[in-house]
């Protein structure tokens, strides 16, 4: 799947004249070439894209292995050797090993000399300025050509393997959310909730996609409200829960908002909970009618998804949410495309998403309702079947 | 606290003739300014040093609260007052919220415009270069200098506030090993002992300082195994375990590792184990002498401690360890000084850091012992105390 990426990419750089590209963040090196690192953030790893090659440097705890097994090329194994290698090994990457002596510069020099590299792309929203002046002044008689969201925008478009990891996130998160809401009780913290949700999935060896947001009643008007550093209120009779959460699976994520009611809600609470939801559904109902329509684009659903709200017989909501409807999900929480006001991202096949309309009392109480969606070619796919009727414990 | 670490940058903006700083980099502003975003890599918060003011951007859910008190300045209010505030306000600091209509480059050029700024330091480590060059662009008459290194060499030296915070997470990592060490037996695989620290850790409220490594038999003889996608080894008879590992508490980190042996391990394990002690040991006593000496560096730890390995009358270890002897421990887990081969960071009173040499056994097992450790005026103080004799664990 990689190498279908990855031709995806030289397509793009032949388009801009581009000899090479230097990949240089974390997750767009994971989606060309299956491989992580520890840590995100501590450059252990690049990617370099040329017309002819792909290759893969990093340091001895990371391809080590791989090196002194002297695979080079897929074309020299067989079938089954292939099924055996790590993905990196598998995709016809050569790797590159970098050690104290010789650095990722000194590779590169190497590279741009015997493949004649003139114009060299490089991520102008990931890579530091210091890298950049090191790299213009180490590369002689190459063009270092910053670009802007190459990557991040082929990724918005999800493959085959891509969806069913995914779709196996949300699987998740909605089989976690069951047991959850099962073990909440008057007195229950907001942060027993959060370590429940993170336990739950750590033991089962999957992962948070983001730390979990539960905020019990006036914290649930904060729509961003940190669990963390919050106050961490208990439940009581009466109380109203949001919880906003998601899980990762084979580093794919799934994002979903789900509210709970203790006893019996006031009517206001349920009209604009009916209200919520029906915008919600609305919402997801306009993507299916709008995939027979073609060039419609991110701020046509945030502006329909708004217009719900506010435009039914009874405008309950005076302050419509201030976030953004939804936002791409992949190997990131934000990713494309943006279904924000003012977002032009086009939607097409291949793209998930999440429907999150809000609606908070300011200093009183609030409410998220958020699926994530696939667009395909004749519909739309909710990945999340967790119920969404009025969820209301009883003690 | 904060106060002074800002008016210690100011120094340094006076000596490079800079008429303010922009602070980018997630850990330097939370050590500014005590603000912490939810997210590391999304640009929720700014700080801007000038000559006469601190400021805070960030958007409605971390400063609405802040700004709607109407809080601006300290001196405005009396004692009681300040000290019921959040550490941003209390801290003399100016809030600039952020807005979809006003972002950060229009209040900076506000704010420049104002304060007649001609020369603005920037983070070259940690700007990407699109950003610099919206920077350059927006803010006309103002030259964009990239600097290197600037705030994180400053949190070299720790204060009074962090080595506090580092000794407890140090106390904490003592107790949950002791705790941990409890629950192993044979069968226990690798993943579990890294989940049951990760779970004593966060049910306290407290959090891991890095995924602990946890490498059984062959695992450990890799120096930077990692348990989350290893094979997951389980504790047989006569098995080696490696646990290197760090608690996180009020933002600081800690970092221990430490061997624990199934059984009794054959004579050449002990004597290596003892080796190493005796080398990781009498590298803390060499820290010790050498706090009477001035102007010592991490290179010179560095080889002293490799030296101790070697050289005695016994060369058990033929490979000397292929990573540092050590590296600072703050906010981060690697930070300066780096106690490396090549290092030239100068050793000085409160500085913290790890000495952590190993011993591997290549497709064998292998052993590291590693201490955080604080330089005082006059001397040493190990942090972490979880006794280093052999520890053996028998069923």
């Amino acid at each position: 799947m990689s190498q279908q990426r990855i031709n995806k990419l030289r397509k793009i750089l032949e388009e801009k004249s581009l000899d090479a590209f230097l990949v240089s963040n974390f997750y767009n090196i994971l989606y060309l070439s299956g491989f992580k690192t520890l840590t995100e953030n501590e450059r252990e790893g690049w990617v370099l894209v040329t017309t002819k090659n792909t290759y893969l440097f990093s340091d001895n705890r990371y391809i080590g292995s791989l090196s002194s097994r002297g695979v080079k090329r897929r074309s020299d194994l067989n079938k089954e050797e292939i099924a055996s290698l790590p993905s990196v090994a598998r995709n016809d990457i050569i790797t590159k090993l970098i050690t104290p002596e010789k650095g990722l510069i000194k590779h590169l020099q190497e590279i741009v000399f015997e493949e004649k590299i003139s114009r060299l792309g490089i991520e102008g929203d990931d890579l530091k300025i210091s890298e950049f002046n090191r790299l213009k002044q180490k590369l002689v008689n190459v063009e270092s050509i910053p670009t802007e969201k190459l990557i991040i925008k082929q990724r918005e478009i999800k493959d085959e393997e891509e969806i069913s990891s995914i779709r196996t996130a949300c699987q998740i998160t909605d089989k976690c959310l069951e047991d959850i809401v099962k073990t909440i009780k008057i007195g229950t913290s907001e942060k027993e909730i959060a370590f429940k949700i993170e336990f739950w999935l750590k033991e089962k060896n999957y992962d948070l996609a983001f730390y979990p947001i539960v905020a019990v009643d006036k914290n649930s008007s904060l729509p961003h409200y940190d669990t963390r550093s919050g106050d961490n209120k208990k439940i009581k009779k009466g109380s109203i829960i949001l919880i906003d959460f998601g899980a990762k699976y084979q580093d794919y994520l799934s994002d979903i908002t789900r509210m709970i009611f203790i006893g019996n809600p006031p009517q206001e609470m349920i009209n604009i909970y009916n209200h919520l939801l029906n915008a919600q559904q609305k919402t997801i109902n306009y993507l299916v009618i709008m995939r027979s329509h073609d060039n419609y684009c991110g701020k046509e659903i945030d502006q329909y998804c708004r217009k719900q709200l506010t435009t039914s017989h009874q405008p309950l909501i005076a302050d419509i949410y201030p976030h953004s409807t939804g936002h791409g999900v992949g190997l990131e929480i934000h990713e494309y495309p943006k279904i924000s006001p003012v977002s032009t991202d086009e939607i097409k096949a291949g793209q998930v998403f999440t429907i999150e309309p809000g609606a908070y009392m300011t200093g009183k109480w609030g409410m998220r309702i958020e699926d994530t969606v696939l667009i395909k070619e004749n519909g739309v796919e909710v990945l999340i079947n967790f119920k969404k009727q009025l969820l209301t414990l009883d003690f």
